[in-house]
């Protein structure tokens, strides 16, 4: 693909540059975006530059200056928009950013994609559109393959990395957020902390569970019989918790905020009082559930809304020009995720083992 | 403002078309428009259709074929993104039709407002960037005061009427959804239904309050001691709840979901089981309460997916010229909500009084 198509005389592509140097596309590629994770050796580097600057190709990332009728709209991909507040703050974030940017949001839903393959189609109809470049937000997988032609644009991915590295990409740095749950039960006085994981097979599964089990291990503390699973709802948690007070633990650490309204409902059941007799943390402070919990749930915070910032300033410092930095960081960006501390812990009661 | 300023040759202005016809441009814009509620005598009609016709005029608002650089963009500014699910249910609805109608969907978040005077600014951005047209989504009012720039080009509004009664609206009919609660309510047998009634300043108080009195005056019943209020959160559906359950009723429905939580709270706490000794029922199905509920919660379905769709469906109508019938038709448009039954309904354990 050139740019300029529609002007008279045509632009050298990509395709140029290779046959000129001698190499593929793709070292052509790697070589122009100085893309992370790729060895290219220095004397082939150095032949692809000069081909470069001898037909006057800019690669399309950093071609933004040269393109005539910049539309200054970015497309946001986003699956689950209607589902969970969750994307409405990825949105929030997205749209602010783009606001003090001069860029104008456009969004598409996709559908939750239990394939790692991600659709193309969403991406075609803003490439359709002349989007600058696409924001892809997924929640599936640590990691995704993107399709070819989320390549022909400047983009940016939320909640996953791509399987070649080449795209950059933001997480929630769920196992931090998960040691410092633990950290701070610890610091309580909690020895018995429970674990009620999920069985879904999402990145957050494995984060909070690995956040978990390290934290345990750190402090020295056994966790044969403190792991249940459930589904990741309020009736999974519910069960989940049900087994775990049979091994009584002091508190109980849930993997999201649904499971830990089953767990309210459990320790009701047991006659047992939150946080006098069982502390309780979750996880996702999803709304309206923290709040609306008798007591407050005490729960970590998701970094959706900063995710959707980072992305459009990624996308944006790239659109410029200025995007070797965000390529050559540390990939993929990992957010924190705070600790918000309500009222469902307290120290136990009875010091544990 | 006039069309086609950037042609050599001025376009005709609603202000030519009024000092033709003698009248003020709003007669004008009524005339042209068609807009409902508004009367113009015959004869001053069939005057502005004339001097509209000799002039070559015609409004704004049927005026997409006449421009030559259509951006089929059309801006969505919605309130409350980030807080609640619903703001996603609306923002997936008019991107699902938006996609289904190739047209391409920029959404900017506005702060939640109290005051009826819509800014103009989220609007002016969209003006800018060439939006063909503009969805305003509201949630605290019944009637806001349009700024005059959402008359720049077709505009829709979700959730509000507007002062004037000349932009196609839709909202969701809470007043029939109360109704069909009680009438559900009343077909199972109960006779003592009470209300935990919300003390927010939204149409939606309004509206659910209005439909529970009716429906249960409709009835020949009592309510006299049946309504309390409370804040529109868990912790005032748990104090409302309480203060009703000193007149027994055999059935409690709340004002929202959140409120129903409070209310599971209280005949927790006073000894009572949901459904047998309580039937309760929320409204909102905001996602994650009712299924997190145990039982889960019996509650009414908000349309903010069909108003996102029919709002962009409205819109598109409108620039192409199709727009009439919207406008003609019953203003503002009331979309179903629907009951959605749960377990957390059973007919009295005692008949009512």
């Amino acid at each position: 693909m050139t740019t300029g198509n529609r002007m008279a005389e045509k632009t050298a592509g990509i395709r140029d540059v290779a046959a000129h140097a001698g190499v593929s596309q793709t070292t052509v590629s790697h070589v122009l975006n100085a893309t992370p994770h790729t060895r290219v050796a220095e004397d082939t580097a150095a032949r692809v530059r000069a081909a470069a600057e001898k037909l006057g190709y800019r690669p399309n990332r950093f071609a933004r200056g040269l393109r005539t009728h910049a539309s200054d709209m970015i497309g946001l991909v986003t699956e689950e928009i209607a589902t969970t507040p969750h994307a409405g703050r990825i949105i929030l974030g997205a749209q602010e950013e783009a606001t003090r940017r001069g860029l104008t949001l456009a969004i598409i839903n996709s559908e939750l994609n239990p394939d790692p393959e991600v659709d193309s189609a969403q991406v075609q109809t803003f490439l359709d559109r002349q989007a600058d470049g696409i924001i892809y937000a997924t929640v599936y997988h640590d990691e995704i393959v993107a399709p070819e032609n989320l390549r022909a644009r400047p983009a940016v991915l939320i909640g996953a990395r791509d399987s070649t590295g080449t795209i950059p990409a933001v997480m929630p740095d769920e196992q931090a957020g998960a040691v410092s749950v633990v950290e701070m039960l610890l610091a309580r006085g909690h020895r018995r902390i429970a674990f009620a994981a999920s069985e879904e097979d999402v990145p957050a599964t494995r984060g909070r569970l690995l956040g978990y089990q390290h934290a345990m291990r750190a402090a020295g503390l056994p966790i044969d019989d403190l792991v249940a699973f459930g589904t990741a709802d309020a009736r999974g948690g519910y069960a989940a918790t049900l087994q775990l007070l049979d091994h009584e633990p002091t508190a109980v650490f849930c993997y999201n905020d649904r499971m830990a309204m089953g767990a309210y409902r459990a320790a009701g059941e047991r006659g047992l009082t939150i946080p006098r007799d069982l502390s309780v943390v979750g996880f996702d402070d999803q709304a309206p559930i923290p709040e609306s919990l008798f007591p407050t749930l005490t729960t970590v915070t998701l970094p959706h809304y900063e995710m959707g910032a980072w992305a459009v300033s990624t996308l944006d410092a790239l659109l410029n020009g200025k995007g070797e930095d965000a390529l050559l960081a540390a990939h993929p960006t990992l957010l924190a995720c705070p600790l918000l501390e309500r009222e469902s812990v307290a120290p136990p009661r009875v010091a544990g083992s």
